[in-house]
């Protein structure tokens, strides 16, 4: 056998993974030490009450003959891609559900929709960015070029035209950064992809955090622009809109007007899925329609709420102390620049084992990301209360003039 | 963007999906038909009343904030890696959990796997075959080379030691022909593996159908072949186990022996999970520990033994009518030589619009396949009874003498 030596070009490990490792030794270490974890982007409210009841509902049907779900289709069950493209509706988007796919989670699309890719093309990617949209396309073995984020263009980073890139990964709201596009700079990229035969590969993972009737002109869908049918695909999830990241269920959608050449990546897509997957979990499918029912839809929105005010605590907070950091309004991340110029590594470090306050370093999302530090706005109140207390105490006192 | 242009080389459709539109315009044309099917591998009996008890108990507890489960570990929840690595056990194979992982699925991961390995390997594949072994590696474009596994062969292959592969996919008892390969002849195929350096991917999806105490030696684990550890990958699933095909588990074994040059393959696929997945649903997997309980394993036991009458019915109805025949006593499939030499397809039109009766061709399991067919046990016992009256009383007379 010969093994697919890409991975040596990995870094070593995983920032989440990594960091995860410090606190349980930073644990071990102060056994009585309550640590406040503003770090890794996961959901700590449980599920709402209407997606208990349905999932309760889906686990009965498969203990009954009349009512069993062996292989469900491998796009999908229509009752939930039906709701989905309702959804879309709603932004005056039309999807037919043949351009909808479920996935089990944006993290599994993301990559395998590289299947439909030659090695033979060059993917554009900001600086800092979520790890995974690198690490698969180095496993892959193809040419990555790092676009500038940074505090000198609010990390909302706007086209090169020198570049000429295949395949462009965007994510608004953003991860790690918090920031947002609006329709304007959408509009830009969707036509520089145009005009470069580019595809984009948009992770809307974070889009219930824009509020409906925002007033900053933000669009919760690429699909909301000009032209981008023709040039996008979506990734979305219901991990964060309704807590699922356990449960493991989300959607890509494919416009039938993306095209290269004669072939039709949806109809390519739709080949691969009927080979390469089963579908998912049917209780999973069953859970995620629920949230659009009208108590559904109220029941999360009361969930991203809270977190939206949770970020907005942390943000008032840095401002108070005088902390530049962006995002945090319609996005549950927060991105700041460590204090008196830590590495982020330093900062990390000096947080946890100082105050028991654990966030993920900037630099593991990139180069662009050294010097800066994502907190996010998941968890509970009192914790979040707690950080701005630690924080103001003693901390800033020291390190924020 | 530049397309992976191999998609090009796969087949129009995937039989399956040939197959159930065919059903689907018989059943329109024939609204009062009734279709006994006797085709797609998917079992038909609930979820025994363990999995639901435990299933209820899982989602119960993603709606309390005290139990909710968030993100868990890419690489499955330990409780079941634990059940799993017991059930090992019975079989004097001794696996520390890290070196088992939890899938979604064998489908999944046959083709994940491939993201070890570069597309510099000659895979080996038996015909027929599952077709989602040489579907993957067709997409990924490597070099494939066919066994011939045929009626000289009873469809057991055995190595053809003139050819050198580097990958070589098993699948023990038989999908699509129902055979099992007894220790002596896998110990010929580890050794042949050994031999080339080449790593044998073996999927073991219908281990539960041989018998605890069988008495034709034959192994449900390949790890339970001397030296395996060396050169094998395993997996496996509990969609046929435990009628999870619509519940999305499974798992997939890598020894720590498992070694290429300075490389350990199960270390590469940890780092590779933690970018790559974010694991199973967590009702999944408490369903699937389930079925490791004494209850849990009795009642799927009971399942199992239900489907293996029903291929021991068909069985016995094929000897009567003097078709060739193998497989269905330790496999839910029976693999059927075409009577008056009919081509697969030829048989499978003839079978559905003169009886009501589907099965699949084996013509789409690979050209070996050509003039044979599978039948499967799973399926209500009043429709193998019919099955067996319907051909009896017409079919036959004509074709099987």
């Amino acid at each position: 056998m010969n093994l697919n030596l890409n991975f040596k070009k990995l870094e070593k490990n995983y920032v989440f993974v990594e960091v995860e490792n410090k606190i349980r030794e930073y644990e071990a270490n102060n056994p009585k030490a309550e640590v406040i974890r503003l770090g890794v982007g996961d959901v700590t409210k449980p599920l709402c009450s209407e997606s208990i009841k349905a999932m309760h509902k889906a686990v009965d049907e498969m203990g009954k003959f009349e009512t069993f779900k062996s292989y469900g289709p491998s796009e999908g069950y229509e009752f939930l891609r039906k709701e989905i493209s309702k959804y879309y509706l709603k932004f005056n988007i039309k999807f037919n559900i043949s351009e909808i796919f479920i996935n089990d989670g944006i993290n599994t699309d993301l990559w395998s929709i590289l299947d439909l890719f030659s090695k033979e093309n060059t993917v554009l990617i900001p600086d800092p960015v979520y790890p995974v949209y690198s690490d698969v396309n180095i496993i892959d073995g193809r040419k990555i070029i790092y676009l500038n984020s940074n505090k000198e263009n609010n990390f909302l980073p706007l086209p090169d035209k020198k570049i000429k890139p295949n395949i462009i990964y965007m994510c608004s709201p953003n991860n790690p950064t918090g920031t947002v596009y609006n329709r304007k700079e959408l509009k830009i990229w969707v036509d520089y992809a145009l005009e470069n035969d580019a595809v984009i590969l948009f992770d809307s993972a974070y889009e219930c955090f824009i509020d409906d009737q925002n007033t900053d002109d933000l669009p919760k869908s690429i699909f909301e622009i000009e032209n981008s049918k023709k040039c996008c695909i979506e990734f979305c999830s219901f991990s964060k809109k309704a807590g699922f990241t356990g449960i493991r269920c989300g959607y890509t959608t494919i416009p039938k007007e993306l095209k290269k050449d004669n072939f039709n990546l949806r109809e390519i897509w739709h080949r691969r899925v009927s080979v390469k997957s089963n579908g998912v979990s049917y209780i999973s499918q069953r859970g995620a329609q629920s949230i659009f029912t009208q108590e559904g839809e109220s029941q999360t929105k009361f969930n991203i709420n809270y977190y939206k005010e949770n970020s907005k605590i942390i943000c008032d907070n840095l401002k108070f102390l005088n902390i530049w950091h962006v995002g945090g309004k319609y996005s549950p991340y927060i991105w700041l620049k460590c204090p008196k110029n830590m590495k982020s590594w330093e900062f990390f470090d000096y947080l946890l084992n100082n105050f028991g306050i654990a966030g993920i370093p900037g630099s593991g999302f990139g180069k662009n990301g050294e010097n800066f530090f994502r907190f996010t706005g998941f968890g509970e109140r009192e914790k979040i209360i707690k950080f701005c207390d630690r924080t103001k105490k003693v901390f800033f006192e020291k390190w924020s003039k």
